[in-house]
């Protein structure tokens, strides 16, 4: 089973739209269960329309806030034993931006903005590895390339996204010799909704949809016997 | 005048001495009011038992919880006001440590880390930007070498270390044309109360002492007319 | 038409081997004639004996020596010659290893390490930019995880490894307006050739095959209309 | 003893001069005899007239092509035995600068780029680690910001200093339980020779002189007893 955090829109959508029609059984997270819900129907809607797919029980919607730590073990318990069983895969798309110098940047989105990005981040590495550290688990951490690079205009989000590169950075290496394994995606800017609610007033037409960064990431992530794509960034253009 | 953080131990009280005796004006801060006057009382002191130095007026303790806005911009309010001028420099030196697995870290002491660096960071560079962006001001950001390379062990400190330092490069190219400055030290382990204090328990006595860093930084941060040392690296060894 | 560097055996070879199966004219090229002909007859004959392909004339071998900047000219007026065209994807894997701690290196190996390494993508990246820097050409250069940490014992293999880096970071820059882009691509150690000829004695039975390493390179290099993966690491695990 | 390359002109001269007026005992070298007696000439004159230091004997000139192993190690013989002793510091200046988009760089300028910054560079630190790896010295490795980050206009310029960072930073894991330590030195721009030669043509007269850059770097290699900076960055501003 794959568990998809941030799966209400965007690259976690498009991520849970591929691997459903790729007939893996499915645990869909966000905060909002109503919108969660609206992103199954049409899931289970679209590939009912165009395939003789077996969709019932492969798809669950669980809401949790990943900001709260008994929030995030509630949804791994629910995770399991919906399937009874352990995630092969969690890919952690959650996450939201806030932009603008520095000098005009408001105390509450910046509290926010840590909250959705590192607080959640934390949490949910911290209960992954407790729970699946000897498991072969594939983590998937979804940052951004402001993760790499400083930008004029993005402080506090380059701040947290630095800092889910350096908690991972150093999670791996924690991780050493155990079967559970990070990958860290780092993708440039998508035509989503995260531009709209990050307040960045941007004309995102060329940018890549979200469907293609998925189906990119989602080819990038087929492992090897001996080997695996640890790391990618994806660009526009 | 030279506005000091995290002044009530370690590099940051060895910064105040250090600059107290080379006749600088000073604002010292901390959370604590008594532990700064009794930083103060200590620095006076000391200063007027060996030497002849007016001491008088030229060193102001302020309480300030640098993770609350209003505080941080009343700590500048009060330094201006003091000393009737702009400061020339400001060395933050505020933080805290946690370690520890990520697996047995703590909800509360990873909020706790992020509000005591993370947080007051953001909060500090923000109203230092605001209030001097067009003033030749020298902000000194006081991190870790946990902010440069990833530890296990350290995770959690890692992120909220590689957080600051995604901060500062991102403001460094809003202030591109500014006078404003911001210089970045990268401090190894200390002999000092913070490890202690972060619960990780460590030989410490061949680490360099407070006192020592001071000295080198203090040094370091002398610039000439076109030239200053924008970021550096202390060691041990 | 593709063109592989260093297609005479490991990961070059290996991807000759995918992209010819995957009716792709190639230009596949090395020092020495007889082994590049030797892949390709191998090619030829595996092809033939498994499908249906139309083989001749998709295939062709030109040996050159890419320390040498006329032959890095003519080997590409020969691939332009052979397929009367410009290529669409250059994968440069050619290079070789060198190891042991500093004090004990050889000043010609490490000559030749400079030359089979860095000289090499220097001639290469230049004539690739001259001919078609305004056309949609994909330019993929094959490193190694030693361009991206410093590793005890492999001082000199890490220098022109992260030289290799920081030039096509800069080239990257020079061509920001332009379609041609470059892929950065950063795989740990292979069970190939390259560890004999380095004159490192290793047990790389565990390690991923080139063939492996082939197959999630060129599904990673599927780019979508507004979107590639313009950077990645593969690991071993 | 203090050795330093580079030392005919720019911040190799300016730190010389620093250092020889602090009552060091120098060896200077050069490619170029006669311009480095030329330094050695003022120097002693300067002193001279200035001061009432006993110069005589404090201060060798050793001409030496540290592209050439043998040059290299007759330096550290000559250096060795004029003071009867071993070094406690070198500080590697020398280097040469080459710029222009990739496309219309020259073959033999690259070649020449790579011997005078990166062979220089390995010849140098082999040499000291062999000699003096248990020694208590300190290498002192001057490169630039082009070290730090790519840039346009200078790709193989960045390629070179990219590749002796990864050099120190490998040979640095190799030191690690050596008294021998590095540190490594970043400058920016300096209103020198290096422009002129470079082939840039540069307005510097706002850059800081080598002698600015001198005086911060000699006070930056203050080490105390349990720490030292060991790695800095010299902006302009």
């Amino acid at each position: 089973m794959i568990v998809i955090t941030g799966a209400s829109s965007g690259l976690g959508a498009a991520l849970a739209k591929r691997y459903y029609q790729d007939h893996q059984s499915l645990v869909i997270t966000g905060r909002n269960q109503q919108r969660l819900q609206a992103v199954a129907d049409t899931l289970i809607h679209d590939t009912n329309a165009t395939s003789s797919l077996q969709t019932t029980n492969r798809l669950t919607c669980v809401a949790a806030d990943l900001c709260d730590a008994t929030s995030v073990s509630q949804l791994m318990d629910a995770a399991e034993s919906q399937f009874n069983g352990k995630p092969k895969m969690v890919i952690h798309c959650a996450g939201s931006g806030y932009f603008g110098p520095i000098e005009s940047q408001s105390t509450t989105n910046i509290q926010q903005l840590i909250n959705n990005n590192l607080i959640t981040s934390i949490l949910l590495v911290r209960e992954l590895v407790k729970r699946y550290q000897d498991q072969p688990l594939t983590l998937v951490i979804v940052m951004s390339t402001a993760a790499l690079a400083a930008k004029a205009g993005e402080s506090t989000y380059c701040a947290v996204k630095w800092a889910v590169r350096g908690l991972i950075e150093s999670v791996r290496l924690e991780l050493k010799n155990q079967p559970m394994k990070i990958i860290a995606v780092y993708p440039g800017g998508m035509d989503t909704d995260f531009w709209p609610s990050s307040g960045k007033n941007l004309d995102t037409s060329s940018f890549m949809s979200a469907d293609e960064a998925a189906s990119m990431l989602k080819q990038a992530l087929l492992a090897t016997e001996h080997g695996y794509i640890a790391d990618l960034t994806i660009q526009r253009g």
